[in-house]
């Protein structure tokens, strides 16, 4: 049994990562984390999961954590992760990280589009980022982790097989995504209270949402050049879900086998279905699938590729334990094999 | 493994019984059939369930159906099951029927609340009402299962310890319910259509709903007297949940005790928490959990006492699985340890 | 032209009164305050009101609120009111109260339901309850307006007429009902969170909610004995409304038409509509009407009797101009005329 | 008084029709004719109009509709108002059609995206576009009237500056359109039953939706050559409300300035607001105004413009009736100044 400790265990992502780890055949929570609510049970936060998992929450107290857990995963805010991932801490146990610390090779990057200072820089190079469809043999000897974002999961697998095929004029991507509610957080605040989410749609983010740099990397390591692409993300009124619809020009030629071919790269993914059919978030939600399909216009010369993941398990949780049972030998897709409900 | 054949596989319910069985580490799949789509794939019409559950889809034909099969699940409209269940069958299978035809035990009431006649009223006795917490025992040696209604198993778990406890005068007892719209199935009709069930809510089946009969047939035998009750249904715009808030006069002289003494029935129940905290219907989605809570009002000496539950689960497929372990002796909660998600 | 000031007006309710003023034709705005956006334009704030309504927003300052106003509207938490009304301000102005510090005619039931101590007491005989269907007369030559409470309207309205006649046993009242997530009011608290609200429904308050005494009051007077009465409410997944779901024991004898008569007493209300057919929240959408239905169930002895209202304009800022129209002569209906939209 | 007859007065697009014709100061309706309803009253069909519409519908019956009416909206399904317009029609009264049929100038073009054939190409010279802000003067002198459809309206309105200030290169345009789910009509369908659409989020008409060819029309209008382009439709969980995102690359040299000198074309406009806060839908819900504002990316060298209306408002009856009160000589404005409500 692979033994686990969340920090940032009572927020979206942490919640969704105690669900998954709770039913993984494979691993068990040693430690769970929250600032706001140590000293109650999980399961007084999440109501859901009473007699499912009871553990009393403790601080975010890393040294405790990792005690006695081969692996520690951190669903924190921005800049804290940076601070405290250490090489000692990285000598105990593997740490998965949820947040966007490590995502980025270049600090510089990050520092331009999250305006704070990269704490430990130097361990960027020991980091891998956990898209295992891309990534999966570098993550297999890592002991850093870093857990990609919910927009750019489902946006850079979307693209990929179309950038790696050399099959588009990466000077025209357009991506115009949209999220449910819950990629904003427990937090607090105005902008996600029901009457102001629920019955509108607003685009946020525009020109400068962090993920992009992100999304650029990836797909720029994919080309081999620098790629640069216009990011636009919508708040939608639902729980979950994500849907990445992806815009380029097809190069001269490029004929629809083309196309078909380069995304046969995803046949034996088990997390990955590729289908005429276009995605609809709902076939995806509550588990681990990334739906794609595309459609090629005659008249504009264009591709439309449309993605679609639940942002919080693919996006987040179940991506993390994709992670960890690579890390660490196991079935890659033990503890994710739930479907999704009848259409809803 | 118990072999499975499921008519009505592709209505809310059945394609939720057909997501509980395809994870079922004891049951497997043999036949599915849809009136309406025979000839797809089940995965065509719920694409949530590609590669998952990719089987065809037959007609309703149940001598096929049962060739392979140790359990009919019979997920279809009332009148249906009634003239299509015969003692040949049931000495080839066990049939578990998700419909109302052998839910009430005189064919008379049937008749009047169905206002069709029952085609097999000698078949009554065979069967038995599926609520394991209340008939565990009898569903053991049965062949002919009658799960129960949503709203019904949601009001009768409420209800019953306080009845059985004699705490409540029954003359007084008011059901107010509220059901999400996936309660109302998947049939093309105006009043399931989005525009005209989002942002809203209403009442319907006002005095004349056709789970009056089978809650009250449940609780009389509890009782030990007739009891005539009032129970008013709620569309709410959301997709799954029942709750059902019940109110009844305490006897005199009940104390919070007595009532905490009663529900002590449930303490070694796998699928139903008693709690403090009022239920919410989020707390036990995609699950076979039932959450009750109680409130006692010493100023007009009424008890309030509200349960929850999943419709498609613990309302229709979950407790049908439940009933096909307890039939079959298999562990009652197999394949239905699902945790609701993270709050939603 | 009646000239208006709004405190409080950036909360839901409060800003609801704003889009009302706006469109009527014989009241003119004259100071918008808001305590938490003070110096910006109420547009800023509610940009779907940029061209109808950009004033700036004021602090709250009672003296220049009503230099230039003959009513003063106070939209604000409970408590506030009953420190800052005093005679010299009813002197200068009518004061229409949406908050709850002047409806109940005994400050010890306020303190003991409010957990506060009233400011003002003897300011309570001058107060008169907002109920225009109930109240008009009273309303006429007051200084001092409390306006109701959402679901306190709701469910009087409902209730009054069969209460008045003497038709039903006050002993037995039961009033199940269900409100839209705007009631909970603006501010930023994680039970109004999109993802905690969306696809659930709860009740809340259950034996203890504040609106109980405020009906007991309105019920007590109409029956001259007094009520004591079982209320519960819920919350729904929807932006707006009130369904309130009221049932008792019919008197010995009691016929459908002793029923219809007793709804007979609305017939000219412009705002009511009384029918065979069950409300629904969206039919009221906007507007100020309360809609009004029942069943008599013979089997139980019971009458259902279930109203809905918007909680935004019925119950709160249409009522509001309502008792303004009334209380300044003008044409009752004005400024409140607007029909629902098309079912939603 | 303008007098009125509606020809599918009981779909969404007609019934908002009628609850603004309603309020509409110098407008009656005269005849109300529904295919479905015929022999019911308006209300009965849409409870929320008791007391404000209780006329009784009629057949589609063209030559009584028009016998006492001075304008005849046709709110009907493509093919059939194309069948039944003819000269005769138009020289009694002025039509204004919601549907598609008279919008493209090319019978062609039309019967290649509707795939039936104009029955009436001859009198295509006689209509005129009726998007009021580009084509007013043009609307003065018609008797039939081409209401523009809901996602054109707001895309062509959003992009129409740019173009013709000539700022943006036309070939790289793309269009990313999300709508509620009104915009697919009450028709009963699967696509639109509430638990297939809620809690989900789709792309639809990928690369052929029939709104392309009207867009491709006004802007090739607008830029003097052929404009080809990518429209991309979703379909949101929510009731009401269009949001059209659309990119596209500035030209060389294109500053901020360009841009907002471009969209100066509607400063005088009384239903357009630009401005530097991004779109939500709410903002527009139940309103006849477009809501524009525009980012310019300078990584990318891309134009953000984004638009928002609500889809049966500006998007189709709003519309309709201003278009009645341009061609009627009445105040543009008149029946449409509603606001929306606050933030929903």
């Amino acid at each position: 049994m692979v033994k686990a400790a969340v920090l940032g265990s009572t927020g979206y992502a942490g919640a969704e990562l105690v669900r998954i780890l709770s039913g993984h055949p494979d691993a068990e929570i040693v430690y769970l984390a929250s600032h706001s609510y140590a000293g109650k049970k999980f399961s007084d936060i999440y109501p859901g999961m009473r007699c499912v998992c009871d553990m009393t929450l403790s601080d975010d107290d890393i040294p405790k954590a990792t005690e006695n857990a081969d692996v520690l995963f951190m669903a924190l805010p921005a800049g804290i992760a940076s601070e405290a991932v250490t090489p000692e801490l990285l000598e105990k146990c593997v740490v998965i990280d949820l947040g966007a610390d490590f995502r980025l090779h270049d600090a510089k990057i990050y520092e331009a589009w999250y305006r704070k200072e990269h704490k430990h820089p130097e361990l960027l190079d020991e980091a891998v980022y956990g898209l295992p469809e891309i990534h999966r043999e570098s993550i297999k000897g890592k002991k850093l982790i870093a857990n990609p974002g919910c927009y750019t999961t489902c946006t850079i697998l979307t693209l990929y097989p179309l950038i790696k095929a050399g099959l588009i004029d990466t000077s025209t991507i357009v991506i115009d995504a949209k999220s449910g509610t819950s990629g904003a957080g427990r937090g607090e605040k105005l902008g996600s209270m029901f009457c102001e989410v629920n019955e509108s749609i607003k685009a946020y983010g525009v020109t400068n949402h962090r993920h992009t740099p992100e999304i650029e990397q990836e797909l720029s390591l994919a080309s081999g050049e620098d790629i640069v692409l216009q990011f636009t993300p919508h708040l939608v009124p639902m729980n979950r879900g994500i849907l990445s619809c992806c815009y380029a020009k097809l190069k001269k030629g490029v004929s629809e086998a083309d196309v078909r071919s380069a995304y046969g790269m995803y046949s034996d993914e088990p997390f990955i279905r590729v289908s005429d059919d276009l995605p609809e978030t709902k076939y995806v939600k509550g588990t681990n699938m990334v739906d794609i399909s595309f459609r090629i216009d005659g008249r504009t010369g264009n591709i439309v590729a449309i993605g679609a993941i639940d942002n919080l398990v693919k996006g987040a949780a179940g991506q993390a334990v994709q992670n960890m049972n690579i890390a660490f030998g196991l079935d890659e897709t033990a503890g994710l094999m739930t479907a999704a409900g009848p259409a809803f």
